[in-house]
């Protein structure tokens, strides 16, 4: 009788984050691919483009000048998705349920340079976005529950600006997927007197298999569930609920990290590789959550080289998040990636 | 005071068939579009492509050769993502949950002609269509309780071949999404004694608000909670929880609806509209279902344009899918195009 092999074998795993299923079918890997061809960004940008929104100095579209900043600018969304001055309205009806949200949308530039994304900006540089992140956390944290720091990279997921940036959205009611992701850890806590998060880190670390990369502080894992390819968590080792908890010595080695994985997912297919990461730590709200473990995730689009991408689609939306190889195979091919950006190696 | 206003205000629907959140962001329609532009797919392609794996007495890319089909042609997946010999093995850990799972991918070949998708096929046509997928629940649902139907459609869609096709993927466990859907069915029927989607439909009909076309047994609906910018429900009027509970009248009627749906679909931004779409109906167990009503979703992801499409990047990959127009507007706007296919108006 056979033998289960993860790289042979269609099987499903399980998130315990937010109870779903992933469908793992490593053998399709091998499938050619005749579809839609993506164009790689492999473009040298200046420094200051005096056609971006972005950079220091320039107009708006609404006709604002952003300031002459230097490291990191944080502005109010022009076409905000979240307002401060809703009406307060909501129907409960089972089947046209709805409430009105009040909110924040902002724009944080995370380096006044148009050329370089995160993996190519020096340590200095990526701990002030770090500090930024945090400031805006306490700061929209005092008023909304839900504070949603992301940042979506490259022109394939829907960025529309190469100019280094990401977003923060702020609101009151929690957002789908962090409440799936509250009632998981709770759960856990409750009946396992110990936080999801701590617990599988520790195992992880133990395992090796799927880490990609780690200081004192922090490590890059592949997670054994990661629905898209190249999908990674970055988790600290230490207990840390929410970003405005981090200390001063955290933050650094937070930079670090960020710079560590950045370069690897670079080096990779060597292009400037697209993803959306973001932020989820314990609510603002007045009470301590031991359950929580702040994390980020990065959900990156490419599949085989910087030009394929693998699609979320049919299966997919209909019935189960399908992956192609194992996580376990990615995590290998981020690790075997160089420490040095493909960009800065000696030519 | 201020009054509540849907195309206006932000606020969150509720999706009651898998108890998700959807922000609706109707001001956000407003803002400038710089990112990416994509390829309308407006090409006239011939009957028959001597280089498509899926045209008739054609050879594929394992050197099968298709047989000399006319109207509906089935084949197993090439790379299918599911098999039937796989091993059985779970290990039941709360942070390293597994299973494995068996299952088979199927291709269902639309019809002979490559140039036409679904909108352009005549009643005939798209009946035989309907009898495939019913014939295919059928047969597999004996061996699985799953049984997937659906199509994805345009290379956006991550399709690699414009022939008419879909594909069905049957499998032994419920999917994740399946399973949202199992549990808030039950749920509502325990509770009003009803089935969710029956009460569903007849509110919406009485409204006419969100419904974009019908016939006697079939209504088609921007659901109140839709999260892609065009989706719909494809729902049935009388009482039917699988595929192949269907009778020939019901199936004639099936396929003059998606004619109609597919078309206005075409119609609105002139191009072949991408899309997956696909079937949910009670599993293939031994139990009735009566919790359960048989529905298509079609998802789609156009924006604004033929070269414009909604991304679901960011704030929607990691807190909660978010909408620029109101389901209303959607749905208005989709019902207020010509019942007849562009390319048969006449030039
Ligand atoms: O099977 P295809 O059409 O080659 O592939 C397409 O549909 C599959 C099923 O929805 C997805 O898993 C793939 O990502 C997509 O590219
Ligand atoms: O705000 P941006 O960058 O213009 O827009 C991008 O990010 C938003 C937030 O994730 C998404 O809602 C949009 O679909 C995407 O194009």
């Amino acid at each position: 009788s056979l033998v289960f092999d993860p790289t042979e074998h269609p099987h499903r795993r399980f998130n315990p984050l937010i109870n779903e299923w992933v469908l793992v079918s490593p053998h399709r890997a091998k499938r050619p691919w005749q579809g839609q061809v993506e164009k790689p960004d492999v473009e040298l940008r200046p420094s200051h483009d005096s056609s971006c929104f972005l950079c220091a100095g320039n107009t708006r579209v609404n006709g604002e000048v952003n300031d002459k900043y230097e490291d990191t600018f944080v502005f109010a969304n022009d076409f905000a998705a979240l307002k401060v001055d809703t009406p307060k309205y909501s129907v409960d009806d089972p089947l046209f349920k709805m409430t009105t949200e009040i909110g924040e949308s902002r724009v944080i530039c995370f380096s006044s340079d148009h050329s370089k994304t995160l993996p190519q900006m020096d340590m200095k540089a990526i701990t002030k976005v770090v500090d930024t992140w945090q400031l805006q956390c306490a700061e929209l944290g005092k008023t909304y529950q839900w504070v949603q720091v992301f940042e979506n990279k490259g022109a394939l997921m829907g960025c529309s600006n190469p100019h280094p940036h990401g977003q923060i959205w702020a609101q009151q009611q929690l957002p789908t997927l962090v409440t799936k992701k509250q009632i998981a850890q709770s759960n856990y806590y409750q009946e396992h007197q110990a936080n999801l998060l701590n617990d599988y880190v520790k195992r992880e670390v133990d395992d090796g298999e799927r880490t990609v990369v780690q200081n004192d502080d922090w490590v890059v894992i592949v997670p054994y569930w990661a629905a898209w390819p190249f999908e990674t968590m970055l988790l600290p080792k230490f207990s840390v609920s929410r970003m405005t908890e981090l200390n001063e010595e955290q933050k650094l080695s937070l930079a670090d990290i960020i710079k560590q994985i950045t370069i690897r997912y670079d080096n990779l297919f060597q292009c400037s590789f697209p993803y959306s990461m973001g932020w989820h730590g314990a609510p603002y709200d007045q009470f301590s959550h031991p359950e929580w473990t702040l994390h980020a995730s990065f959900f990156p689009p490419l599949l085989r080289d910087a030009t394929v991408r693998k699609f979320m689609v049919g299966y997919e939306m209909m019935a189960e998040s399908q992956r192609d190889l194992t996580p376990e195979q990615a995590a290998e091919r981020l690790r075997n990636t160089s420490s040095v950006h493909y960009m800065e190696q000696s030519r």
